[in-house]
């Protein structure tokens, strides 16, 4: 059976995986602040990669998922903010293709071993000769430990107002192994990540996370760990409703270790980790999202399948009347009711319950007995939690994360060019 | 063939319509402005409707869905606003019945020919003490002409700024009629209008419409006649994705002037005025949403199906980025692919072309050649045109009417209660 005493968190971020090294740089696509990250494996790491279902992809993207989609193996990952390369045709894969060719050259690989991802703005060129002279900057600034990794998750931030990382150690039955990661995220934040060849999505900003291990995983095995860590993670969250064109998610495992999954106890176990690291990640992505105050979990239940259960979830946590009530605390319950009804989901409206942290404001369909100041304090806390459930005997379940929709959302959004 | 010199835009809103008496009062459910309209035929009227397609349907909703599935006619339609009367249970079906009983007693009619609509805040029960007084007030205050049916035009409004009406006069191979409208709506405005049935919605506030005509038409004519005319109009705007509780649209035919429906060019011209008497109403509600500064029609070409190209069009109309960029002119066309490529349709993103009234910012997928400050100009005007062409040989359209998004919104939706 699984032990969760087994899993521990650490600091220290992405270099808590042994077998890689990290930097962080300005090379001039922002004005000011960093804009290129490098990660680079010691020796080739296995990949596994899930990508945005947005139709419109950006050159990065179709490159990656072309990499994953033939097996290739990654010796590095090469990230600037700033600009998205996206909508940029022929052209913007050409830059793409030269970044990595970039990245190989100074690391000393192939360049179908070195991964490439953009975040920023959507449309102009990427400006070559800042990557150009940036790159090998980059690799000359190479070191592992918490410092440098530090410097890598720091350059990968557009509208983001912190560092986003995660960091854990699992007892394997044959050993320790370590998962770290990194991830930005702040608007455009809806990610429906989908494998290489574009499976068919889940229900439902430029999400990017980067999840390293040390552990010794092959492939299909690490892909498949990844899919069902995202499908618990990133693919329940949203700020904005607005799936990215550049959502991107990596897992390297290096090896370093030594350490395999052993047994079907070590499978259970790291996917639980790396569940763990991938929503630590997906939350601080919600909590930081553009303008937000407050982080909203919706969790529905007792409905008729997972996929009715999220289909509400969804609904009420992309509603923007939802989540301006939860700005400042307006205590207008009624406005759950009509985002459940607006879902697509048959329901009986009687049978509904709804509860905002202890607080029942809704049963059999009809206000509970509730005090409005009581409901607007249980509604401004830092975390809060709207619990639905549709009162259907199959109980299935599922839940989604998101944020308040505040004024500074629109300021944000209303001047991001400017 | 149909003549659209036969249709002329008039003055005097619902007022036109000939056999109909109007009042608007304020009964005490809000502090001060007028709460209560009443709308009632000399004679009794047929009637149609169509209704939200939100699970959770206020109990007036319920009831006037009964009344039009069941084929009663219509004496008078009582709106009250400041309470929805949703998420009430039994007690609030009482009290619609009650709201209807007290019609028909002043008016002298069954109480099966009284419609009821309610809007404004969710959950409680309605002040019926305010209503009794106040039915009465209004019977007696009943009259026609246009100062009567602005009065009525007035009471229910909400959260509006102004007052919404339209009016034409329509020449029929037989005489001359006239169609005449009200409707109120701001915030929680996403219609889904279907019949009373259920019908199948098609792809997607509290939106209160009203339409009166004093032509001669039967049902089940009357009922397809404002069903074509919804989902060329209501159907086909949003201010916030939110479908109401509450949304009802009826229309009344008086059959005061005597003129009938003669043959298909009557119909055809009656239902093209029809049509354009409910896209004025359908655009004063988006140009007055809540915060709005500007009207946006999404207009979407070369789609592989009417669907796709409704799929697409929602999608951009919903999305907050794009609705950001338009409040204060953020010449960020990349958020157009974004949402297009979100939408769930298959595309090309090769073959995407976007112009933003006459300025074409999208051509292959990639920018077109224009001047960010030219974008910029165009997009702050009053009333935008967004037009997104897939490239797709079939060459299906459809247009959703939207508003920007903005802290005005925020501000409005963050303190309604309070």
């Amino acid at each position: 059976m699984m032990n969760s005493n087994s899993i521990k968190p650490l600091e220290g971020g992405c270099s808590v995986a042994a077998g890689f090294q990290f930097s962080g740089i300005h090379c001039g696509i922002k004005k000011r602040r960093d804009d290129l990250a490098l990660i680079v494996a010691d020796e080739s790491a296995t990949v596994a990669g899930m990508f945005t279902s947005n139709q419109v992809k950006a050159p990065p993207v179709r490159y990656c998922q072309r990499l994953v989609a033939e097996g290739h193996s990654a010796r590095a990952v090469v990230i600037n903010s700033g600009n998205a390369n996206a909508c940029t045709g022929v052209e913007g894969m050409n830059d793409a293709v030269e970044m990595a060719r970039l990245v190989a050259e100074g690391v000393g690989c192939e360049p179908e071993e070195v991964f490439v991802s953009s975040t920023g703005v959507i449309g102009p060129r990427l400006p070559m000769a800042a990557l150009r002279s940036g790159i090998p900057l980059g690799i000359s600034e190479l070191a592992s430990g918490a410092s440098a990794s530090d410097s890598a998750a720091h350059a990968i931030l557009t509208t983001d107002t912190c560092m986003k990382t995660c960091a854990y150690q699992v007892e394997l039955s044959n050993g320790t192994v370590h998962i770290g990661g990194m991830a930005k995220g702040s608007g455009m934040i809806a990610p429906d990540l989908v494998g290489p060849a574009g499976t068919p999505p889940l229900p439902h900003a430029t999400t990017l996370a980067y999840l390293l291990t040390d552990a010794v995983i092959g492939n299909p095995e690490l892909q498949g760990l990844l899919h069902s860590a995202m499908n618990q993670s990133f693919n329940c969250i949203t700020v904005d409703s607005d799936t990215s064109t550049n959502d991107t998610v990596l897992l390297l495992a290096s090896g370093a270790s030594g350490v395999n999954l052993n047994d079907a106890d070590d499978v259970a176990l790291f996917a639980e980790a790396l569940r763990r690291g991938s929503l630590d990640l997906a939350l601080k992505v919600v909590k930081d999202g553009e303008g937000a105050q407050r982080l909203i979990e919706v969790r529905v239940s007792g409905a008729r399948s997972e996929a009715d259960a999220r289909a509400v979830a969804r609904t009420v946590a992309e509603s923007p009347l939802v989540k301006t009530a939860f700005c400042a605390g307006e205590p207008n319950w009624g406005r759950f009711l009509m985002a459940v009804g607006r879902s697509g989901v048959a329901l009986v409206e009687e049978h509904l319950t709804v509860s905002v942290n202890d607080l029942e404001v809704v049963r059999a369909g009809m206000a509970a007995d509730h005090c409005p100041d009581h409901l607007r304090k249980e509604m401004i806390r830092d975390e809060v939690l709207l619990s639905i459930d549709l009162g259907e005997p199959q109980y299935a379940t599922s839940t989604v994360w998101t944020c308040d929709l505040s004024e500074e959302y629109v300021r944000i959004n209303g001047s991001y060019l400017t």
